[in-house]
């Protein structure tokens, strides 16, 4: 009864699928590893199986399904529904689009994962009613998404927006994209975990030993708990990383002029209450004080929804429902 | 006979007039002094002096005008036609279009000098027929602009694109802005003056003493000069600040991932031939291999007179003529 949306949230490590109903609640989602490993056919199969158990665990009538969406990660022609890039699940030139339309018969749309959960943030969340908006999501790594006169920003090629990839130094840290001194080379959970293994290595004393112990992401979970304990070298790779994100930020608030800037991902949720108060004493460093008085910064609202969300405004962007 | 349009390049050290035909041939030039020590009306006058001067002497009828448009520097309401905020020209609020309109009788349009020679490099010049276009002008400081889908960006309220005030190095020399390691800090006229003086100081020979004693910019004819004779510390400024403009470019490239890139301005028109091979050589480092494959680097086809049709393409832009 009433007409439904899939949306999911497609990642290297898991697929979120959730139904959505007319009055964009989500009715039931599911979860499942994307077991990227066992190749592109396989992660294909995995998105259908997610697809089936959200019908069949929802109930909801398969006639009522009006459109799929979704976010991946990589470069994605969002036009013809191709992922052109997307290194983590192994897809290259993968016409995503047609093999999930073929399967369901209805319109599927997809776009870059980040990307998505900006327009989520835009569409449902911190950032509505705003026309100029820019988010930046850290987690593992760090991405990003800017909105433009009410319309999503994807570049001229569908690359645009890696502003994870924006050089703070331009002889910093090497990145894993190969380059030098970028905002996710400092500021994501990959640089904190790096860093704090450099304090241990050095031999400052700290209860994040064990937490960081042949890995190369710390979870934030133990990093939050550090932090409460006031352990002092989580709080100084939390201060360095978020130093660096208001560098990154800065830039982009001097080049976008948004109106709002929200701020998500995994860390930012763990850490939100340490974050904010150490972003807004280091923002008034790099960007222009007119600039920052016209921009309200804001965490993320709609947390780990924020790419369902956007791909049900993402279906609303470009298929009008 | 015919329709006319007074086009201006307004700038803090002399104000550039033109009579542009409806073939968008300049017929007639006017240029004079600033003289903005002598406050705001003073400039208003000599304004409006110049545009007197350029129809006397070219003879046209001041019935075929049909409208006004300027480039100018600072922060402006191109929907209002005020200059917000000029430093260099001591405007603040100033309802420019008012007055003009006001002494004419004809429509006046205005926009930031940068953002007008891009959109005129974009309208007549080397960004001709790209939908999505990169302009940096380097000179005394560093500006820029942005085409994005055949539209100038200019932020949610006039001041984006900022892009001399991106941060390459979060601690590095303080700008005129107030901040560090602004790509004006690095690759403008002012950072290339201040490199050759700190040379010279440290006793490096170099036939530039002269060219920089007692002054805060260095002149590009100069410059030019020392490089074409081998001038080793005029070379190794220039490297740097080629080095550092690219760092900057490469970041925009891989937010904006444009397709033609226009460099612009009075360096690069004294140094174009030594500026746009090193220039070549270190945007591989900064940007990513497959948007640099997507951009057009360029230099500026309009040169001098970016502006002046930029004033004409911003006149097209909002006027329709």
């Amino acid at each position: 009864m009433g007409q439904k949306f899939i949306c999911m949230d497609i990642g290297g490590s898991k697929i979120l699928g959730a139904v959505v109903d007319e009055n964009n609640e989500i009715l039931h989602r599911v979860k499942k590893k994307t077991k990227a490993e066992l190749g592109t056919e396989a992660v294909d199969s995995r998105i259908k199986e997610v697809i089936e158990e959200l019908i069949a665990e929802s109930k909801i009538d398969r006639e009522d399904i009006r459109a799929i969406g979704a976010g991946a990660p990589g470069v994605i022609d969002t036009d013809k529904g191709t992922v052109l890039y997307a290194p983590n699940i192994q897809w290259k030139d993968h016409p995503l689009g047609r093999i999930i339309e073929e399967a369901y018969k209805v319109p599927f749309v997809v776009g870059n994962d980040v990307n998505v959960g900006v327009l989520g943030e835009w569409k449902y969340g911190a950032a509505r009613g705003y026309s100029h908006a820019l988010g930046i999501f850290v987690g593992t790594g760090i991405g990003g998404g800017i909105i433009i006169d009410n319309k999503l920003f994807t570049g001229s090629k569908f690359t645009g927006a890696e502003v994870g990839h924006m050089t703070l130094n331009t002889e910093g840290p090497l990145c894993n994209c190969g380059q030098r001194g970028c905002l996710e080379a400092y500021a994501s959970k990959i640089a904190i975990t790096r860093e704090i293994k450099a304090g241990l290595h050095m031999g400052v004393e700290s209860s994040l030993a064990e937490a960081v112990e042949n890995k190369e992401v710390i979870k934030s979970g133990a990093l939050k708990k550090a932090i409460n304990e006031g352990d002092k070298l989580a709080l100084s790779a939390l201060d360095r990383a978020v130093y660096y994100l208001a560098a990154g930020a800065g830039n982009l608030i001097n080049i976008f002029n948004p109106e709002v800037l929200v701020l998500g991902g995994g860390v930012m949720e763990a850490l939100e209450e340490d974050i904010i108060p150490l972003f807004n004493k280091y923002i008034t460093r790099f960007a222009w004080p007119t600039m920052l008085s016209q921009v309200k910064i804001k965490p993320s609202e709609l947390k780990d929804d924020a790419i369902i969300y956007g791909a049900r405004a993402l279906i609303n962007e470009r298929l009008g429902f």
